[in-house]
């Protein structure tokens, strides 16, 4: 009894010990990006303020009125896609492609948001579309998922030819999944992007983790400008680089925190476990 | 070995009919919402386009180059986070309350990105930030899910006690696990937002599942505009919300993708074990 009391109490330290990093975490990024981007965020209001000072200023007769209005109705635009540029004003139609970028950015749950719907039709209609076609896309990756993992266990029987203990053999192919995947979905696409998109690498590599992750906050969007050279062979790399991508990443978090719940089970336990015996 | 060929045709079949199913949806949605939103795209696009023309005729003398740079300079700023209302030009600050909202939207995956990181320093903090945060998310939610999956069992002890069968059981818990979660996650909260955030309920209930599915494209956030009254306990009831509500839909989306997976393997063994008999 007092054995089992004792196990009690490591898995109620073990859950405290989770609780609190969690909330840590949580706070100190909270504090962290407060730091690294409030001088950044202050000078694009001051600029917007500077802006609209100068524009008031050379045409004393516009009414704060006025202009007031003007801004809300361009603000709404922009929110809802339409991109004013130097020649032209951009404007997100729902053509087919934009549409279907939509919907493969919603069944993903990336959801980017760049264009969404606005109409109640819509927007329920979405609702209803993404409880079926999210479990869809599930299982559709969890079926690429075990494309990608025939070639690790490929890996796995040669090093086990080759005479590899068990034990190493896990770690090398663990190492050569997380390696690879890295290079091919995270570190070389912002080389491309680059070229195509006229991004920086870190801008880059910012949208690619962040795609993939299913994070999207949409602030980077690929082929939204439409004024770049592109392949026409891009779309198509575009796509195996989302389904491939996206597979992997969910892959590595689902091992990731299976062997953080691992480690904080080994921890609890060596601390615990010795006072037992 | 004929036996063996015919469930290798199955499974065969089975995988070409989950790849055409996937693909048709993902167009057949594609083209629905297409004919649901484009009139209202156009619509919003020709309301801006008006704005601009009546600011041209109104002020003569604004030359079309300055326009266009005060639209580029509001556009980003819009873009940014910086939303001019009718009496102040609300921001976005990384305050505190934002940044955590931020880092939380981060990584739960949601992604609003109503604010995102714009120097490459807080971008690469960002990804680093995020890939150990997420799985960390991950284990947070898997540890709640059993907090919500206990009731569930003793509800199933409690109808095997009253000698209900196995079968009934499964089902009478899984429907008691639905309609509970559909009423506190996704049907009632929209009542709450109509009062705090003045949506509609149709709003209301297109944000509860955009936001809990972790697609979050951003189109509606909670608390950005200041001037609703909301309780002092609104925000611990939203963490709650997200808390439950994310882990809610994760176990339902998980589930619903394994009845989807079952159904297929049933189906395309009823149509081809036949013909093995
Ligand atoms: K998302
Ligand atoms: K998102």
């Amino acid at each position: 009894l007092i054995k089992f009391s004792d196990r009690d109490v490591a898995s109620q330290v073990a859950r405290c010990i989770l609780l609190v990093a969690f909330v840590g975490y949580y706070l100190m990024g909270a504090k962290i990006f407060q730091v690294l981007e409030i001088d950044k965020q202050e000078e694009l209001k001051n600029s917007f303020l500077e802006a609209r000072a100068a524009l008031m200023k050379n045409y004393a007769h516009i009414t704060p009125e006025e202009l007031e209005i003007f801004l809300q109705t361009l603000t709404f635009s922009v929110k809802n896609g339409i991109i004013p540029l130097k020649n032209e004003t951009l404007y997100l139609s729902w053509n087919f492609k934009n549409s279907f970028s939509f919907v493969a950015s919603t069944l993903t749950t990336i959801g980017y948001g760049s264009i969404a719907p606005r109409t109640p039709m819509g927007q329920i209609f979405c609702v209803f579309y993404a409880f079926l076609g999210i479990p869809l896309t599930i299982i559709f990756l969890e079926f690429v998922s075990k494309a990608i993992s025939r070639p690790l266990s490929g890996l796995g029987k040669y090093l086990q030819n080759v005479g590899m203990k068990e034990r190493q053999i896990k770690i090398y192919v663990l190492l050569f999944f997380l390696v690879t995947g890295l290079l091919i979905f995270i570190l070389l696409p912002p080389l491309i992007f680059m070229h195509t998109e006229g991004w920086t690498y870190k801008e880059g590599l910012y949208f690619a983790f962040i795609s993939l992750s299913t994070i999207g906050f949409g602030d980077y969007v690929i082929g939204i400008y439409p004024s770049r050279k592109r392949s026409q062979i891009y779309p198509a790399i575009i796509i195996l680089w989302y389904t491939f991508g996206l597979t992997w990443i969910t892959l590595l978090f689902d091992l990731f925190s299976k062997i953080l719940e691992k480690t904080k089970r080994k921890l609890t336990c060596n601390k615990l476990c010795q006072t037992e015996r």
